[in-house]
């Protein structure tokens, strides 16, 4: 079959604040073949960038846009996916944000071909690698910001634990802002509030920048909170700082990775920072192929592979496909306070099963449907000219 | 003084092909302040995609677009500039095009700072990193395209001589796309056309892809023409595959780094891959600073640090203040055959002087003008709007 329609759509709240809450918009991206076929996709990057790099005039052999690059293109099974995704990057060479734009068509691709083969994405991508196709259970953690102070970090740990979660990660906010002592009673009150049983997760937010001695002081005063990880206590490039941090053995485990916009960003992470934990963005890195390809990196290397998802359940399925073949990898990062449009995106969002668990969908692709009259609502108009020449419209949804 | 403009500007020739020709189009972004100074700077990298990161809505905290983060902002000396830089970094963490898009409006900063100071850019970094400030000719290499055939290589290579370039560097166009006899054939004419007393360099344009393997024949096989370096075999993140083909030792050295979009990927490159020259965009790491960065990391490693440039002069301008007070790195890209966009997009662009070489401009800032009433023609006019507000609009030239 052939594809007939890429479009990206731009999704946001009517109030839009600084804090480093993901979900106040989002980028989705629906791709439609000329049998009938759709696959929705969804990036976690700036919309109105990322749309530029679906319609951007051309300006040479190494800058040609997604949308011209992939429709009237062939689509039959995973290989093309394959060679379409070089095909877009190829083109995209000189284009830094493809990536992050390219994501969430990649998505969608998956999402049509698991849908023409009447297969979850996970089962297509155990056939293409050769690995099982056991999905396993995983633990979610809810994913949330700290509190403004340790009082109101706290309230938000004892309701996370009251609605049942056993592992939380607390992040951004004041952590690292305000001194050692603010930075400890935070994680004391995310402890506190979770309990002894659970597992906490620590989220830096880079706040330490290239400063490892910093990070590492930190990761020796939160050991006694036992948290599962200390994450991004360093820039996401600071590569260089994270091997310091890491060479200087810190009692709590590192984890990073989040800000990878390509596969060499992840891999450079564990080959020479030395983390324990990778979490990739499926929709940042450009999709479920580059993300399946650190899986395996994570696999051959020891270290552990986490999604970072703080968009929509639509992200979460696409996350989810990538490692739920692998036992090991037994954390889910679960958004558990996004805004109202994250929360109404899909019509079958995950559960949490009876026992505590998360699991992969089984229906034929990414296995959640777009919920587009619940998000209606929040679809914003782009248009964009150039040279009067109208080279973007959002198309009818 | 307080930063009140900040304007990117679209120019494109009216015909853009698919050749790797980066000159067919580009995107100056001029500042301005209200003490009346201006500068400029280009980027090498999509317009459009850029101009959307200059006015991209807020998604959250971490992406902020430049205008937002620039506009009102105390702009006084040197200092500024890093913190302005870090500023913007910061608030577009999120936006992978980031670096790409901030290069012109970091270069224009340099350039207003020199013209208040009433000092070349190469002198404000001397001071700032406590360099020499010593200005060193350079010897320039004519950067061009491989010819369709060896014959039409081996006359564009004639014609460069008699123009009097001791020095040429080959690229893109049919290498390594037919095979290895075709791929010598287009050494052998480049060398034969320049004569033996040349340096010929070769960029074989991220052909190869991830496979070091070739990428070694073509360098053993090259050899017995002497080229300077051979450039770009591999796709610009393949940093591995890198480390494999410098750790077989060609006989010839190998050169990259052009697609380096962050500090990070340069220092990857010469830390991990091995290479022995370091090829470097200002408008696309970044600006200055990030590339003064790198040429301080290769001094450190032995490594040669070479401009990347295949845009205007005014790109030229910037790339040669970063290196031109050290005398060892003596080569500079010099672009030849650059559409009649960028040839005169400056009044003053540089001259090879009597004895075959180039020098840093001594006038304030970068040293070169923009010629608004040659480049008017080639304007593009560019109109966004997001949910029927105007976000951006093409400023008044």
């Amino acid at each position: 079959m052939k594809i007939t329609e890429v479009d990206p759509f731009y999704f946001q709240m009517s109030e839009i604040t600084s804090a480093a809450d993901g979900t106040q918009d989002t980028l989705l991206v629906r791709i439609r073949t000329d049998k009938g076929f759709e696959g929705w996709g969804e990036c976690d990057a700036s919309p109105l960038v990322s749309i530029a790099a679906y319609c951007c005039p051309m300006s040479h052999g190494n800058i040609i846009n997604i949308r011209k690059t992939l429709i009237g293109e062939t689509l039959n099974d995973t290989s093309d996916v394959v060679r379409l995704s070089e095909k877009v990057l190829r083109n995209g060479l000189d284009i830094q944000q493809i990536q992050h734009a390219y994501s969430g068509a990649e998505i969608a691709l998956w999402d049509i071909i698991g849908k023409k083969f009447d297969k979850p994405v996970y089962r297509l991508l155990a056939e293409m690698f050769d690995v099982s196709d056991t999905l396993h259970p995983k633990l979610p953690y809810a994913s949330v910001l700290f509190g403004e102070t340790s009082d109101a970090t706290y309230q938000i740990a004892v309701n996370l634990r009251e609605q049942g979660f056993r592992a939380a990660k607390f992040g951004w906010g004041p952590m690292g802002k305000f001194g050692e002592e603010n930075d400890i009673a935070l994680v004391r009150a995310a402890r506190e509030g979770m309990g002894s049983a659970a597992q906490i997760m620590i989220d830096a937010g880079v706040v330490w920048g290239t400063d490892y001695n910093t990070a590492y002081q930190r990761a020796e005063a939160f050991a006694q909170f036992s948290p599962t990880w200390l994450e991004e206590p360093l820039a996401p490039d600071a590569i260089e700082a994270y091997s310091s941090l890491t060479g200087m053995n810190p009692a709590v485990n590192i984890a990073a990775g989040e800000g990878s916009s390509t596969f060499r960003m992840a891999e450079d992470l564990i080959l020479h920072g030395g983390i324990q934990y990778v979490q990739i963005d499926t929709g940042r890195i450009g999709g479920i192929l580059p993300s399946f390809h650190v899986r395996q990196l994570a696999e051959k290397h020891g270290v552990q592979y986490v999604n970072h998802t703080f968009k929509s359940h639509l992200s979460l399925a696409a996350a989810l496909h990538v490692f739920t073949t692998n036992p090991d990898f037994n954390l889910l990062e679960f958004p558990a306070a996004g805004s109202e449009l994250s929360q109404r995106l899909v019509k079958n969002p995950f559960q949490i099963d009876n026992d505590g668990m998360v699991r992969a969908k089984e229906q034929p692709g990414l296995g959640v449907d777009v919920d587009i009259e619940a998000i209606r609502q929040y679809l914003t108009q782009v248009d964009i000219k150039v040279a009067d020449e109208t080279v973007f419209q959002t198309a009818e949804l």
